[in-house]
């Protein structure tokens, strides 16, 4: 039986181990990378390399940037005494793309995890701790994801913070905005009513 | 507001482009990738640049190959009288993964389609005819898609070889095995009723 020349399927295999792409996907957009020119195929293998090459990591927050530190830590318009807690340097581009944050980042580098190996050493804890006592912050906000890793890192944090005699806060759990009552998991249904504001 | 380093933005924006990416995976696969070793990235572009370098068209059946004539052309075992007309290469591939056919092939690299600007010169249609004319072909297999360009390229390609004294079929159209009559849209259908076979 043909198969694909072996340089193709070479490419496949590494392509289908990137996210959100199986072997199928993979194949179609090897294929379709092969069908374009050399010039392009050297172009996107340039970009892979420039990327890795040229992104490190901030070190105050630990966002992914070109400069260090990056463009949020080193913009003094943004409030300096608020700091947003995120999983990972992704969720720092969720927030952004809100337009309702005016505070800077630290990165966590994942949730707890005891079952996975994953605990406070892991993460960039201690540097929270030390920005906390060494900047003065005012507030922190946890926005880890609303999960079991999620909430028992928040929780862990919680306590280390408060005593630093800095406000501790968190996203606020409930309905999505312009969702439906009737598609709601009965968990996010039963947050919403419990946390009930006053209209 | 912050946005990402551009070269991280570079690398989005070329993988956006190929088949069934868009931003949101792009940025997903971009992110996991800068995540990865510096070795893994090289290993990666590397690997596209050498799919392009190797990856050459067969000269006789235009299938993708490192070795010209491909694998399928140059196995003596198949029959070499008998082949199998599709659009595109990866079309080949589709083929033989059914394990039901022991013919060559011939990839006539798209569909007519004058709206798009695609006449008889733009495929490999001249190429197909020399082939049925020099190597005495006993069976030309019309497998095209069932979509009104693959219907008129058929008819066409048709016309073309029958005075050349070969037999021309075409791939069954019906029911998809396993499928659903009840899920089945009611041209598939109305075919599958058209040309039904005797019990």
């Amino acid at each position: 039986m043909y198969s694909l020349p072996p340089a193709l399927d070479r490419l496949i295999q590494l392509m289908s181990r990137l996210p959100g792409i199986g072997r199928k996907s993979a194949t179609r957009i090897v294929l379709r990378l092969i069908g374009s020119s050399e010039a392009e195929c050297r172009e996107l293998a340039r970009a892979i390399v420039d990327a890795k090459e040229r992104t490190r990591r901030c070190s105050v927050c630990g966002a992914l940037t070109e400069d260090d530190p990056c463009a949020i830590c080193s913009d003094a318009r943004r409030d300096s005494s608020l700091v947003c807690v995120v999983e990972r340097a992704s969720d720092v581009l969720a927030l952004e793309r809100t337009g309702r944050y005016s505070g800077r980042y630290h990165v966590l580098d994942g949730l707890l995890s005891p079952l996975d190996g994953i605990g406070p050493d892991e993460l960039r804890i201690d540097d929270l701790l030390e920005r906390a006592r060494a900047c003065g912050l005012r507030e922190v906000i946890l926005a880890l994801n609303p999960t079991a890793e999620g909430e028992a890192t928040s929780l862990y944090l919680g306590k280390l913070l408060c005593p630093l005699d800095v406000r501790v806060s968190r996203l606020a759990s409930g309905l999505p905005v312009g969702g439906d009552l009737d598609l709601a998991d009965e968990l996010t249904l039963g947050t919403a009513l419990e946390q009930r504001r006053d209209f």
